[in-house]
This record gives structure tokens, sequence and C-alpha cells, in this order.
């Protein structure tokens, strides 16, 4: 690297540190250390501002899932914006992407889930949910049919309404949300369920929550559940076998819609394009997704409607109002480009069907760090993993907050080469689709050094 | 065109027909007549699927500011594409143009406007405008001071809340909003104030009436004022002269941020590059800002925040807690090197200076229209103007709604060549920055043409 460009990143540290406010900020340490700048990628790899390479074992945020830096994707991007770099969709103009990938959502999405609403990502995708879930019962008459239920440590989003339907308590905090709309139910967590309590017990007391509570609230008053198929940001938590269609026979014996927020996980991350169905057996009435929808190359999301709520939303009011809700940049031309281009390469190198196999070999080789003294559950499915680290594998009993274990852990693993997310004491793995099995083992063989490591520091400082 | 393009483009209008749900949909149409598909461009023109050529009187929706289909946007796009297309802005990483993207618009803002909150889009900004304010005032322990107080025709997005602020009353028809929180003022348009009573009466009885508000409901309740320098999707208004300073004025005695929504006026189309300070003499406490940011050619917003505010919102929490909000793609990096360029290139061009000139001659070409029968009013500035039809200019009454004037004048220019925008009765021109004097000719000498044909069939259709 040249004198001029350590200057020039020394220029952009600086930057950042005084101009940029970032998302989910820790400013404890952020106006000391300022942020890490990267800069260059390629596939599954990418690189500080020093030079320096890691193995992205997050995929940036859940999303880089045909990896970084692919021409194909720049080619198409410049060839759309060549053509014509934006047009809006409002008073019945299209453009061809938009038009494109509605038809190949359509196709992809499961049951009559055929039409396309976008927004720019996950958030507005929730949010826009709503908005549309709410005009759908006023179209219906049901006026009073407008609550929401979600669960504890469900993670939708971050505009206001989609905030609100999170069920992160620590994302509450300091923040205002909407409480009279929203209602969360508790988290169906297995590995945190009682002690001597069976999988199907849990399962069904979760279940008969749901019910308990569209019952407190009134059915006349419940809209909508909204739920990812794994949770997310929440910890990686996937529910008891059965446990979706349980939900779903609730939620139509009370005509309360189901929302499947996916995501995290369309777009091959569990192996399919969309997991609802393919992996849970279900066929919700919304689904949401964003993220894999372009790889992140753009951003993009879109609410898919059955065809169900289609017919009622799509017919004319009676007194000359419009359907009056949208974006600028609802199916912008080149991220739709994006995501038309992004599918096609999926498909064309079969990811879903590598994610099949190579997710499984991952899976299966993060669940031998089981050993390691404060590993006390490797939990998720293919390439949506994570770690949880605990003080006591029999109690179950969490190491000091103060002690930052999921933190230590990145740190250790980026120091080796390897970005992992930290997620309180947590760690989480969702790296692009492409990974080979020597990347796999590469992870796992330094999340465990990462993880030794953490844990002699942690028994050199007492918090073991 | 060949066989196979007409083909090509019958399917895209098919898909686009039963799988697209379009933002801002008119449904009573839009099943039978399905879309127009925009399929390519250059500089100020669009073509559609058949290869008709269109001037883009509305510059895609008020912002394609540098002109269409520019080569040095597609490279600096594809570029940024080939080295990093995204990383996450969670957890203390940054990107290059994420950072020098804040930069420059912390230099371009006025007054100590030096932090940017980035999302993708105008609506996402406002949203986030409202989530930092709570967490301001939350952190400065006034927990109750939460209210938003904005304006009739006021438009401020479509997630829940930025609806819920926007005050276009016909938005909200089938919609559920926010009615506890969010609290309209009247609309300060000088057009329909009281006949006789001056303007300066009339704006010192808008900005009491902002005044009575906060009173009204407690100073103690009101958070923010949200406002637009000229209201753009509410017919183009421009305020009484002096009417932002003094309603900032109020904002100030009652401790009431002001939040100026620049999503349609920053980035050149009133002459500079934010038209709060420079046009209208303020400095807020907050800019939105969108669509001219990126010229359209990429989705992204900014909430940019005050360094006062800045330092109470990153003051670390107490209890360990950090700043909980934001977006997957906060910062993408490719649509931030979309803004870099694009703000390259306007002041490269001196496009400000251009819209200072040719934005003064259009202004000042399209009101010599207002000799037409049915126009009511022109108004706006430089490139961001609107035309108001009526029945009778002295009563101003309106034509019948369902007449349709707007579509009716949209439709005969769309015939002969020029696209404009119909908003309800009146017609909305916000072409892209780089128009020539000829282009004004041409705008406007289509628009005479037009409202000319149209007044003809109102009256044969027994209208007027």
């Amino acid at each position: 690297m040249s004198e001029q460009q350590k200057i020039d990143m020394q220029t952009v540290w600086q930057q950042d540190k005084d101009h940029y406010i970032h998302p989910w900020t820790d400013f404890s340490t952020f106006k000391e250390t300022g942020s890490m700048v990267l800069a260059d990628s390629d596939n599954v790899h990418v690189k500080d501002g020093d030079g320096r390479e890691y193995l992205d074992g997050i995929g940036g945020l859940w999303c880089v899932n045909i990896g970084y830096a692919r021409e194909e994707m720049a080619e198409a991007i410049a060839d759309q914006i060549r053509q014509i770099p934006y047009y809006s969709s409002f008073g019945h103009h299209t453009t061809v992407p938009a038009a494109k990938l509605a038809a190949k959502l359509a196709e992809l999405a499961p049951g009559n889930l055929n039409h396309v609403f976008y927004g720019c990502g996950g958030s507005v995708a929730n949010d826009t949910a709503v908005r549309i879930i709410h005009f759908y019962f006023n179209q219906l008459g049901q006026k009073t049919k407008k609550k929401i239920i979600s669960r504890i440590d469900g993670y939708h989003g971050s505009t206001y309404m989609a905030m609100s339907i999170t069920g992160v308590k620590f994302d509450h905090i300091g923040f205002d949300i909407d409480e009279q709309l929203v209602h969360h139910i508790s988290c169906p967590n297995p590995y945190r369920r009682p002690e001597g309590q069976s999988l199907e017990d849990f399962c069904d007391e979760k279940v008969q929550e749901l019910e308990d509570k569209i019952l407190e609230l009134g059915a006349d008053n419940v809209a909508a559940f909204f739920a990812e198929p794994i949770m997310g940001a929440g910890g990686v938590i996937v529910q008891p076998d059965g446990y979706h269609k349980k939900i779903l026979a609730v939620c139509r014996k009370y005509g309360v819609l189901y929302v499947s927020d996916e995501v995290v996980t369309a777009f091959g991350r569990l192996g399919h394009m969309f997991a609802s169905e393919d992996e849970f057996g279900i066929v919700p009435d919304i689904i949401t997704c964003a993220k894999g929808l372009t790889s992140g190359y753009l951003p993009l999301g879109a609410t898919i409607l059955s065809s169900d709520i289609y017919d009622v939303i799509s017919k004319p009011q009676a007194d000359g109002a419009i359907f009056t809700h949208g974006y600028t940049y609802s199916g912008h031309p080149v991220s739709c480009a994006a995501g038309v281009k992004n599918i096609e390469i999926m498909e064309r190198e079969n990811l879903c069907g590598h994610v099949q196999e190579m997710g499984a070999y991952f899976e299966q080789q993060l669940k031998t760090l089981s050993d390691l003294q404060i590993v006390g559950d490797v939990r998720g499915r293919k390439f949506m993993m994570c770690i949880e680290n605990v003080a006591n594998k029999d109690t179950k009993e969490l190491i000091s907050p103060e002690a930052k274990v999921g933190n230590r852990i990145a740190d250790h693993c980026q120091a080796r080469g390897l970005i992992v997310r930290p997620l309180a004491h947590m760690n989480v793995l969702s790296p692009p689709l492409t990974l080979t099995r020597e990347h796999v083992d590469f992870m796992v063989a330094t999340l465990r050094e990462s993880i030794e490591v953490t844990t002699a520091e942690l028994k050199a400082e007492g918090y073991l």
C-alpha cells in the first residue's frame, strides 16, 4: 500500500468518525475506536483499508448470498443504468426489470402468493405489510381487526412500526414504540425451555399462548401474526418441529393473517428460494423478503401477497380513492435488475443445491464445537447458525455481560482472518452461500481456537 | 422494432399487470389498461416499450436531477460493485463511499448539521427522524415530549409513521394512521386564502396557529415540527415570505425541533444544494433528503442532524444499551458511491447555477399560461412548478373531479411527447435540471396546446 493510499484511508476513517451515524452503534467505544473500513472484496472474502483479508463469516449482514464482487452483477447493473436508471411506478408506469422480477417472485413463492409490492429493505417490507393488512380489513368492513401479534426476540426491522413488531427487548431501550397496536407472545426457544419439559409439550404451550392472546384481545381485533421461519437477530432460534403448522392453524381458526418474515431465510440461506413451505410446510398469507433478493448488492425488499389478499385490496374503493401507499423507489429498475440477475445466478449455479449439501456439512462441523467448555448450544440450519456461550453448560447460566464474550470471540476470530458477528453472549454465522469445504474447515478451526483463547482469558479474569 | 422485441414488451406488460402491485395505483383502471413500460432514456428524454420518445417533465418523480443514463454514473456504480458491493455498517464497520458522502453532506448542509444517518429514501428518512427525536428527548429525560406537528397537505412519505405525518387527507383514505402522536395544522396555501386577506396577515395567522397548537398540546408534549420548504405532493405550495423564519422562532420559543423535509428541494431543484437556508434563510435542527441525493439512480436517503442533537444521542446510555436503530442498507456502499458521483457531477457542471438561470426562465415562461381560461394559478419556484386548473378564475371554483382535468391534460401532453404529472385537478412539473431553453419552450408550448384542447373538451362535455 502506497503512502497516499494510507493517508486516504486515514481520511476516510476520520470522516466516518466525524460525520457518519452508524446503525446499531455502541457509542461507548465508537468515538475512540472509530470504524473498520471495508474496502475490497472477492467471493467469500473482504479486505480492510490496510489490505488485510478476512473470510466473511456473516455475509455482510445475512445477505451477500452469491458472494462478493461478481463481475456479472456489475455489468447487469451498469447496463440497466445505461438504459434507464430510474422511473417511477406511480400512475401506471413500469419498467422491464420491475415487471420481470415480480413475475419471477410469483413463480418462486409458494401457493398463490402471486402479487409483489416493492420497497427498499426488510423493515419497509414489514411496515408495508402492516399498512396493507389494515387496508385489507378496512376494505372488508372489519374496521376493528387491526392488532398485530409477534414474538419476544422476533426481529422485524427498524422503522417505527417494524421496531414495534420487533420483540427484542434490548432493541427497544431508549426508543419509543407503538404499544397499542402490537402485542408480543413469548419466545419459542427450545434451549431455554423449562428443565424436563418435552419439546412437544413446549411447542404446544407456545401455540396455546397464541390462541390465548387472540382470545384475550378478541379475534375481531387481531389482524395478523408476524414470524420468522427461524428467528434471526433474536439468536437464530429454531422452533420445535411442527410449530409453524400448528401456529398457522390457530391463525386460520380466528381469521388472523400469517406473515412469514423471510428477510433472512429466503433466497438460499436454508437451501430453498423460500423456506416457509419447502422447509417448514406452511403457505403463509404474506411473505416479506429483502437481503438475499439482491444478495445485498443493491437495496431492495418485497412484500408478496396471496391472490386472496390482492383480490380484496385491488377492488376499487367506492369513493374514487386510490391505493395510496408506496415509495419513490418502489420497483426501482436498477435494484430490480440486480434482483433478476441475482436469481438467475442462483438458479444457474444451483446454489440452493449447494447449500443443501455444504450447509449440512457446515451445520455438522459447527456442532463439533459443543465439546468446548463455554459452548452451551450450537443451533440453526444450513448457513444460518449461532453459537450460544454460557458460564455453565448444566445450568445454562450466562457469563457476566461485562465480559462481552461474544465480542471477545469475534475479535479473536478477526485477528485470525475470520469475521463472525457478536450478538450479546452469542456469535452468529451466515456466510455467503458459495462457501466450500475448505472455507468451512477454516471457519470451524478458527472458531475453536478463538473460543479456547477466550475461555482462557475469562478464567484468568475470574469470569469463569 | 423487431417482432421479437414487440412480443417481449407484450410479455413485460402482462407480467406487470399480473404480478406487480404498483405504488399509488388507481385500480379502477389498472386492470384494464395496465402500465406504460419505460424502457430507455437519455438526458431529459425517456422512451416507452414501442420506442416512442417523451420529454420527461417530471424527472421520474422529482428526482432525476442530473438527467438520465449518464455513462459516468454507470461506471462509478459498477466500479464500486467490483470493489465491494455491500458491507454492513453495524458493529463499527464502514465503507469508503459511506464515509466520504457523509463528510460531503456535512460540508453542504447549513449550520452545524454535520451528522448523517442513512436510509433508502424519503419516507425512511422522516421515519428515522421521528425515532431519533424520541430517543433524543428520552436521553434528556423529557419523556413526555414526543408529539409531532405537521401541516395539512404536507407530504412526508408512506411508512406507517411517515404517512401519519403526511397531511394530505386523500392519501389517508382506506388506510390507518397514528392519531395519538401526530397533529396537523392547516395548510399555508396563499392561493386559497380568504378573499381580501393580505399575504402578511395570512402568514401571521398560520404562524399563530402553530403556537396555539403547541400551547393546546402543551409544550412539554411537543417534540418536533415537520415541514417542506415548498410543499410538494400537496400541490407545490409556496408559503408567504418570512413564513419559515417566523415558524422557526415559534419552535425555538417552545423547545420544539424543526425538521426540514428537503426530499424534493435538496440537490438543485431550487438552485441550491439545500434550500432551507439558501432560499428561505433558516437553519433547521434536522434535514431529511433523498431523491436528488443520487438523482434517483439508486435508492438512498439521509437524515442529517445538528451537532447539538448528535451530542445528546451519542452519549452512551448508562445501562450498557446501544443506539439500536438502523437498517441493513444504511450507508449502502453502492448507493453512497452513486451519491458521491452525483454531487461531483452537479458541482463540476454547476447545475445549481444553471437552475438559477434556466429555472427562472422556466418559471417565467410557465406563468405565461395564466392567460388560459382554466389556469387559476401557476406557482412554484425554478424547477418545482405546478399549474392549478379551475372552473372559474374569479371564484377559484374547481372543475368536477369526474372530469379528471389533471389526467386529461397529462394525456394530451403525452400524446405530444411530453410527460407531466397529474395531481388531482393540478399538473406538476419537476424536470431534470439539465433542461435547456429549447426544452422549456417545447414544454410550455405543449402545455398550452394540451390545456386548450382539454378546455374545448370540457366545454363540449358540459363541465365548463
